[in-house]
């Protein structure tokens, strides 16, 4: 498998299998612009077929997992309905090719994981996180539905109460809590991530590999039966870059002020 | 929208958007008589119509959220097809019509949530609990099977080993432990409950209305699509109110002892 | 109800029509062999029958649980069509016997807990566990997909991300964890597990039969709808069976060190 | 296996494994009492552990396949808990021991097929029915809601238009017009129906047992998905067994007289 | 009850607790405005609440049943966010009203039925249709994903090979063919329609009140499990309002020409 | 999108979007060989992706549609674990990939199809069929189970009585009969069958593309949730592959007589 075409993605082969893959636009703290996304969309793909990898783990370079998406890539799609056509089933895509990748993936959530790096963290099979890592959803922040893996996977995650309480609050999550309330597989300090992660996949990587991936197919059936609330939630979040609330959402950001959504004027 | 039919609720409106409604029989805990029931199975169609409302806050007026079904209500119900036939369709509204309500709803739990209680304590969106509020389905108390809103989310809140237990034993659970085990959002101290639930109503009121209706209705489909289970175990909870054991467990309650239910006569 | 035909399990009537089961093969840490694995499929349908038994408890003689499965049984499996497909069966049985049993279940976890004796274990409607008994389902430690009973409820029990990390690791979880993960219902100190899973019989054993039994039905409706699921892990987990990494697995296991699985081999 | 228990059950063993069991009561028209309705639910499980039966043939003594249950069968539940209880656990056995049975099972329905006979004749794998034969749910007719296989299956045998229509107006459906809308297999002139089961089964019992067994399985996980929509309707059916209607709707049919049911008083 | 308010709907009580509805704009072919859009997804609530009403018969005035959406109301809607947020409730309620009514409702489809009207025919329980009655979904037509109540229930009716067909092409059916593909309950000859819907509710208003509406309800859990896929269909529907392929569509149907849809200048 | 890579597959571009597909082993009736198998579980993968395809018409060259799979590639199957891995991951594909091809798909059903050939000609969106063409599943044929499509659409398409008879029997459907019973959306005389496809395609390809994708999506999402039930069938029919029944099933087609399995000797 030659994964020169990858632009934001390093890739590094090591013993058993294990192939790290590490998100690398640090200077932006791994923010997603579209050329990662489609990646990010992608990459599961060409790991399903690569006979040398066994087990993928996925981290970031420096102090962020990924930062979520860029602002400019965010307002290219405002109202644009090509934009956003084509973003929904790009967004599905990422989703669903974690979920059909023949592979297991293990994510070290290094830092902060927002929008597409957070489902990209938490889509994966097993997922290790930083101690002082922060997670958020994010989507509410910019006035836009949770809908790109949040539905389909939270509530068999940490349950309903807490699901809807962090998509709604759009609040953040630090690594001790996201693990006491079940959202990852395992908190470690956070010098010891990568390390905990590569190790994991190591074992991973010695282990039965036709045991281990029907092993996955089997629980993700969870996940496949839920497609429909899936589809029903990607399709909310693209009716939103309809809403003039996500203009205000995005200006807001860039303003580094309080978001004052139109919708907030009526009912 | 106009609020003063109802008897046993208060509304008071905030800021933002919230609408603080009041469980107001503090005389008996906030107990359901048939009035009660009924405007919490109704209340939720007006906030949905409410121009005024973007988010609704539940709490119990007193020491209590509310302590479960008037005795008298029960004992009208025993054996009487007419009155469960009605009774049924009640419980299925006030379960739906939370699910189906438009509005994000925050419950504050201020004291002893109990039956139709704990339902709108724990179907609220987002629920906050008091340390020393105490919870209980309370349903095999009197000999009836667990169905007015247990078998549609507790699976989804707290997992199936925890909720069986506490249905099955109908055990009370502080704040704390529902916490720990996902049946709330946040645990917070007696004294801070109403204030931390109209702090995160605030925020929601001031939110993207349209992000935040979608969100609560894509992850609602993981409750619509148990309708059926919901159905079954409501009917089997109607079949229990033609049980002799429902005579004895509600004359023990009022008898303050212990029940011998008859059904423990045989197998 | 004549329980004079099991060899392995041992059976002791309690007050309050609680059956007490024992697996009784406490020199091998209760590991199953056929005949086990043939009565823990079995008895709950007999249980079902047994008009003097209204709550069973089961819990392993001796220190253990029940330590799996025996190498000599899994040996006889491999490669072999009959033999993996009555196995497919009676696995199936063992998992929906319990589920549709009429009575409810308690298992006293006091010890170690793999295979077949973990599917019991967890299977059971509360379960109680001693703190450092140790659980692991343990297919992936032979080279086979995770199949007899984990698919259908442990993303209900612990959530994905723990699920998926212990199934796909076959770490073990001890007692405190596997409470506060979910996956059972209590964990007590390891001299109580017995007279507290004894006590919470008891007091079902009091309660509303109908009651209680239309709780536990309602509650499996999650279970019943995850049947495909199951079948799909199920299936999945006897194809192993055809892999050359089970010769291996077995192997290693019988000569104490770590298995090096062909299919590491490739990718 | 031993079928000498059976008192309403003609067992004759055929070629090719084809075992045929003939309901037995043709002075009634092969109505169900209460150990006939015992029968019907049970025999599946003994099908299942029979080594010499491969696959099994249903049909009636006479010229009815089996015309619903005994009048005083019902009369005997009417407003009884405990035997609604029994007879609620008893349905159930008879629809998902059908489901569960190991061997194909085909009906031959030779006449009129109502109530718990009509539950076997499409509960049945494969059905062949006689073109002047006649079908009805029925429980419409008596006041009772349709519950003890129609909800499970109808909507995927002939669609919810038809579904709906036959089971709220309790018409017959001859053979012709069954098979045109799915409701069974294949429909032949009555003169031949018997012979075309039997030659069916014969081939059946000529093909390869565990892949016949796992296409069985395979479609079945649609029904066995659906067991919560099946447990609401048949708890629906038991809370009819309380209501006034039916005690009106049975007195009619032995008056043979339409009803006039107290429900349609009111609204 | 008090009809009164509604303006494009006629109401006669007829014996035995039949309500019948007449959709009464004959000048327009009874196509839906948005009063008459509200009306027809609002009065299904008032059946519910009405005690004098058993059974609803819905049909059209003059030589339709209803022909679609007004030309003005559906250009009214395009790229205009609020409207489509606000149709989209309207849609769901229109659907989801008619699967909650309490009542059976029966359609009596005199004539051309498309889009709401459409809905309204379909969803009913039964639906009675007359020889020379065309359907069709329309959707796609203007350039809209077919959402308003397809996905939910046309597998359900008439399988997915005959409902993507139709659907995707658009083209019309006729009562004859509905009825054989399963689409509707019956089919007759179209000066008999409404007398034989009539007939059929008669019979229905002397049936047995709880027995019907739990059928009604156990059926319907079919559609309620369904909710995901209807959220998902309806939300693409609703996207499609910001495409510019719809204002093309729009425009070709004033203009009586076949569209050139922009998006068939790319792929 | 260049498809000079396929071997077995001809691809020619007619006006407005549409792409003919033709099947291309015509001396062997087009039946599947390996890297025909591959070809049509990848090409769907590249339809999605080619911007110059609105809809694909897949189709035969010569009498038939695709006569199942050649002998020798079954019987490099036989027992072999690596070759079934291998084969259950392209089954899925051939099924999953038509389901998630973003373009619709058109089957011209111009003769017999059998196997992965019938696979592709019922998960066409849309199917048109000749007159006089025939078709089986034939899983049984072999002493297989039915698994790589049939559970996951024939109860969505003919329904499950008619599905259980096909699939169990083994039995040929012509064309007329397959569209009586739902499994294909039309059934035209021979001559016409691929101009029928064609001109569909034609009427497809100048349709609003958004609006078509997203209501293949719609209606494919009770597919999507259906996934458990496909994988169950798949994992059964791979277990088919050690049985010996297989290896007698495929040696009495290539002796052209009728196979005596040896499940047939026990029970």
């Amino acid at each position: 498998m030659d994964y020169s075409e990858y632009e934001h993605l390093l890739f590094e082969r090591r013993e058993n299998g294990v192939l790290l893959i590490t998100i690398n636009r640090p200077e932006v703290f791994n923010a997603t612009n579209a050329r990662l996304h489609w990646e990010l969309s992608r990459v599961w793909l060409d790991i399903s077929d690569d006979d040398e990898t066994r087990v993928a783990v996925i981290t970031g370079a420096g102090k962020a997992f990924s930062a979520g998406g860029d602002l400019s890539m965010l307002e290219g799609q405002l109202g644009n309905f090509k934009e956003i056509h084509a973003i929904s089933n790009e967004a599905a895509d990422l989703v669903y090719n974690i979920i059909d990748c023949k592979k297991p993936v293990v994510s070290a959530i290094n830092g902060v994981a927002v929008g597409a790096g957070l489902a990209v963290a938490l889509m994966a099979d097993i997922s290790i996180i930083a101690e002082d890592a922060r997670l958020t959803d994010g989507h509410l922040r910019i006035g836009v539905g949770a809908g790109d893996h949040a539905a389909i996977i939270w509530p068999l995650l940490c349950g309903m109460a807490k699901a809807k309480y962090y998509l709604m609050t759009a609040e953040f999550v630090d690594g001790k809590e996201a693990e006491r309330i079940g959202l990852v597989s395992r908190c470690v300090p956070t010098a010891e991530v990568l390390d905990t992660a590569l190790e994991v996949a190591d074992r991973l990587g010695q282990g039965s590999q036709a045991a281990l991936r029907w092993t996955k197919r089997s629980m993700n059936n969870w996940l496949r039966q839920a497609s429909p609330i899936f589809d029903a939630s990607l399709a909310m979040e693209m009716l939103s870059f309809f809403d003039e609330d996500v203009v205000e959402g995005v200006a807001a950001i860039k303003e580094k002020r309080a978001p004052v959504f139109p919708s907030t004027k009526g009912s």
